[in-house]
C-alpha cells in the first residue's frame, strides 16, 4: 500500500480468484471453467476480428446485442454486454446502491458480493442460508432491499425456482432484485423473461461458464429498458470500450452455434450425476447441484486436507476457508475423463488413510 | 434513467465517445486510431490464444507484465495492465483521489477527466491552458493536490518536456502526478524513468495508438511499486481477470515486434509533418502537434461547418462544441493517402466557399 492509497478503502479486502498455476498442468476443477473450448464457429469469427484491432470496438456491441437479444427473446434496449459478468454486477450496485440502498444477499454465495459492496460504499447485510444450503425465501418477501441472489448460488449449486425468484422481486417493487445466473445453463430456470412484467429485475449473466470464453470475458446485463439504461450510464463513464473486438466477434459466434451449446450443456449435466453417484458410493455428501460444479464434504476426512492431497497429485479443486463451508469442496464439473482422474485420485486418498 | 437509480449521479454526465458510424465507410480520422494493422506477430499470437479461451486468463498476466517490464525498463511490480487505458486512468482516481484528494487538470484535456471524477465523488479543479493552448506549469508547482496531465496533451497535441513534468512532481511530494502518455510514441519524451526517482508520478500508457490495438483494449500504468500495488487491490475488487487472453497475446506480439511499432511511428510522425504542411499553405492555424493528430482551424470556416461538410463528403475528423475549442477540429493523422483525400476535399470545400 502506499501512502497515497485512499483512506475510503481501509475496510476493502480484494476478492481472491481461485487458483491459476502457472508453473504446473493440473487437472484443473477449480474455477468452474468449461471442459470444452469454445464452438468453432466462435473461434473463426473471434480470429477474424482480429483483422481490424487497429479500430476501436463498438462501444454500442450493436451486432452482438442484436444477436443476444433475438436469442434471449427481449428488446435489444434491454441488454448489455460487459467485459465478464464482474463487470456487469459491479455496475448494479454503482447504479442502485448507495448509504440508503444498501445490499442484501445470502451469508454463503458469491464471494465478490460484499466485495463490491465495501469498494463502492454501500452498506450491506447478508442472510443466512438455512441449514441445509437452500435460501429461505421468506427472508427476502417485502424487505425493501436491493437483493443479489445467484441463481444457481455458489457454492452450494442450489437453485431456487422462477416463481419463487418472482415472489421475491414482485415482493420488493421499489428496490431492485438482481439475479446471477452464472450458472443457470446447467439446469436451473432462467429468469429472463421476467423482464417483461417487472421493472424490477436485472438478470446478469456470462459467457464464461456454458459458453466456453471465460478467457474471452464476456457478461451481460438483461432487464427493463430504464434499468440498461442505468447501467449504460455507468459504463459509458467507466469505459465506453469496455467489450474489445475478438470477444465481441466470439460471442455472435457462440449465440448462434446453439446445438455446440446445448450438447456441451448435456454432457456436463450427465458427466455431473455420474460423479455425484460415484462419488456418494465412496462416502460423500452431496448438495443436489444444478451447477457444472458438485459441493461435497467426507466424514472422514476434512475438508482442506482433501484439497491439499489432491493438489499434491495434481487434482484442483476448489477450497473456502469460511466457517460453515470449511468441511466442504467444491469440484468443477470437467470432462468425464477429467472426472474419472479425480475419483482415482480421491479413492487414493482415502485408501491411504485406513 | 430508471426510478432506481441512485441520486449520487445526478451531476454525471458519461463521456462520448467519437463516433462510430456503423452505416458508411469513411475515410475515419475521428478517434485517432492507427492507419496501420497491429503487427503480424500480434495477430498471431492472438489467434493462437484463442485455442484456449475456455480457460479463465491470468490474472497477474505474468507473462505480458515480464514482457513489458524488460521493454520499459522496470520491475515487473512497477506495472499493471488494464482494459484499455480508460481503466488504468479510473483505478487513479479511485485510488487516490477522494473528497478530501480532489483532482486537478487542464481545462483542456482528456474529456474523460472530470467523468471520472463525478463518477467517483471526487472535487476538481481546473486549470486553464495559456492562450495559445499551452500548459503554464508555473500553476501546478506546489499545489499539493493530485494532478493529471495528458501528455501530450489532447486535443491540443502540445507536449511538456520531461524535466517540467520532473518539476511538478518533485513539487508535490504529498500527492499523486499521473501523467497520461497515450500520444508520446510520436514526439514526446516518456516519463517512465521517473518512476525510480519519485513514488509519486503515475505513467498511464495505451496501446491503442502507436501499438494499432485499440480494438483489442489494452492500458497499463507505471509506477512505483506501492502505487502498483494500490492499482491492483482496486483491480482485484473490480475486475480481477480484466484482460482477455487474446488481447494479452495480442500486447505481447506488439512488444516484441519493435521495429514494426518504430517504423510506423515514424511514417505517422513523417504523414503528419507533410499534412500540416498542406494545411497551412491552404490557410489554416495549427499547434505543433506531436501526437498522432493535429489540431486545426481556419480563418474563413467554422470548425462545426467544416466537420459536416467532410462528413458529407465521407471523411469524419473530430469537432468538440466547448467554447474555446469550438473553431477548431482535431485530425488525426491517418494513412499518407487518408490524408492525401482529406486535404482534396478540404480543398473542395474552401473552393465551394469562394
Amino acid at each position: 500500500m502506499s501512502r497515497f492509497f485512499s483512506k475510503k478503502y481501509d475496510a476493502l479486502v480484494p476478492y481472491v480468484p481461485g487458483e491459476q498455476p502457472q508453473n504446473r498442468q493440473y487437472v484443473k476443477l477449480n474455477t468452474n471453467e468449461s471442459p470444452f473450448p469454445p464452438s468453432p464457429y466462435a473461434l473463426k469469427l473471434a480470429r477474424q476480428a482480429a483483422g481490424d484491432l487497429q479500430l476501436y470496438s463498438d462501444p454500442t456491441c450493436r451486432q452482438l446485442v442484436q444477436t443476444a437479444a433475438e436469442k434471449f427473446g427481449v428488446e435489444t434496449d434491454e441488454i448489455l454486454f460487459t467485459n465478464g459478468s464482474d463487470e456487469a454486477l459491479n455496475f448494479a450496485f454503482m447504479a442502485f446502491c448507495d448509504p440508503e440502498h444498501p445490499a442484501v444477499f445470502p451469508d454463503i454465495t458469491y464471494g465478490f458480493y460484499p466485495v463490491f459492496a465495501v469498494l463502492n460504499g454501500i452498506p450491506f447485510e447478508t442472510i443466512p442460508l438455512k441449514d441445509d444450503f437452500s435460501i429461505a425465501i421468506h427472508d427476502y418477501l417485502g424487505i425493501e432491499k436491493n437483493i443479489f441472489l445467484a441463481n444457481p448460488n455458489a457454492p452450494t449449486g442450489l437453485a431456487l425456482s422462477k416463481s419463487d425468484i418472482e415472489r421475491i422481486v414482485e415482493s420488493n417493487p421499489h428496490h431492485v432484485v438482481v439475479v446471477d445466473e452464472a450458472y443457470v445453463d446447467f439446469g436451473a430456470e432462467s429468469c429472463i423473461d421476467l423482464i417483461h412484467q417487472y421493472d424490477n429485475i436485472l438478470v446478469c449473466g456470462t459467457f464464461s461458464k456454458s459458453r466456453s470464453l471465460a478467457g474471452g470475458r464476456l457478461g451481460f446485463a438483461v432487464g427493463n429498458k430504464n434499468l440498461i439504461a442505468d447501467l449504460n450510464t455507468v459504463k459509458f463513464s467507466t469505459n465506453p470500450y469496455n467489450v474489445n473486438r475478438m470477444t465481441m466477434a466470439a460471442g455472435i459466434g457462440a449465440l448462434c452455434d446453439e446445438s455446440y451449446f446445448k450438447n456441451n450443456c448435456k454432457a456436463i449435466m450427465e458427466t455431473r450425476e455420474w460423479a455425484a453417484k460415484e462419488l456418494k458410493k465412496l462416502g460423500f455428501m452431496l448438495t443436489d447441484s444444478v451447477a457444472n460444479f458438485l459441493f461435497a464434504k467426507h466424514p472422514n476426512i476434512a475438508g482442506k486436507e482433501l484439497y491439499l492431497l489432491l493438489k499434491q497429485k495434481g487434482v484442483l479443486i476448489r477450497h473456502f476457508e469460511t466457517d460453515r463451508l470449511q468441511d466442504y469442496n467444491r469440484i468443477t464439473v470437467g470432462s468425464l475423463e477429467q472426472m474419472q482422474v479425480l475419483l482415482a485420485k480421491v479413492k487414493e486418498i482415502l485408501e491411504e488413510r485406513t
